[in-house]
């Protein structure tokens, strides 16, 4: 496997699960890697939300067309992983090419990394790798629909906010910008972590 | 009912449903609103994904704890509003307070307007105003998921690309910045409308 010099790689830290709504709220397109049989894949997603923060779970969809959706299924894992923007021509690629026909993480130059809950490979390039199992599946077969329990979360420990990439369909991105904060405004969940 | 002056209305077009990804995909912070016994609320939701393109399916959490909550489940209909940023002071506090103890309409001076499917009134202030029917309530009981129909799609007719809120948890929203267009790397997909 080459290594990819050119991109950026994260320290890395453990995160608490009931938190990673941090990551994801925010709607950026991550990239989903699976294993099954020794083989390995990538895809992009970008149909997904949270759903409960304890237990950690995420519902999206994985459309039955893609090669993921049998190694998903029939692991009954993958690993959520959150991609930046310097990342963007890699997304585009993972998700303009078949994982029959190629390893993506060789034509893109990632790497795998193993995980501790997950025999699903983490993306070291990315900011953050969600190790998920999947919880439900009741809506797989009406709307290709997954509920995913995250087992285990690694975050980067640096940047805070980092620069993620919003998919708008037709081959447009749009890519997160500055924070704001109004947590004096909040009243509601101020006792609580969820808020 | 006052009116709003100082915010910024739009003037607005038929948008086609299986098109609205455009608007929620990149995963913004909405405000839902709901009619039900001649009253009206409004509720700030960022848990949302987009699920089909045709029929236009959006699943989305709406905690029962919310007024909102039986309002949407009773009627079976709501409105996904994508608010702007400028919106941010009214979208923390619609979403810190009870429409149990106020009209959120009157408190924040926003504006209903009638729609054309649903009686649940559009926010002529934000951007985009989505009618919607509920399509499936199967997960409803076991985690406030709802799946809805957009019905009937009303957006700004400008900005192409309007700056959103993403919210992050603990009082933190990530505006939304600038678009990066990857449309010549697109092969995949690019013979459908769904690209």
């Amino acid at each position: 496997m080459k290594t990819s010099a050119y991109m950026k790689t994260y320290a890395k830290k453990d995160f608490p699960v009931s938190q990673i709504r941090q990551l994801l709220e925010p709607g950026p397109v991550v990239l989903v890697s699976s294993a099954w049989k020794g083989k390995y894949n990538i895809m992009t997603m970008g149909w997904h939300t949270v759903i409960e923060f304890s237990p950690s779970l995420v519902g999206c969809v994985i459309a039955d067309d893609n090669v993921s959706f049998e190694m998903i299924r029939k692991s009954r894992e993958c690993v959520i992983n959150v991609a930046t923007a310097d990342l963007v021509d890699e997304v585009v690629g993972i998700g303009n090419c078949s994982g029959g026909e190629v390893d993506k993480f060789e034509r893109f130059r990632l790497t795998p990394v193993a995980g501790t809950r997950v025999a699903a490979p983490l993306i070291r390039e990315c900011f953050a790798n969600l190790e998920c199992r999947i919880a439900d599946v009741r809506l797989v077969k009406v709307y290709n629909f997954f509920i995913l329990e995250v087992l285990q979360a690694h975050v980067a420990i640096a940047p805070k906010y980092p620069r993620t990439l919003h998919y708008r369909g037709k081959g447009i991105f749009i890519t997160s910008g500055p924070a704001v904060n109004k947590r004096q405004k909040f009243t509601k969940w101020k006792n609580t972590s969820n808020f």
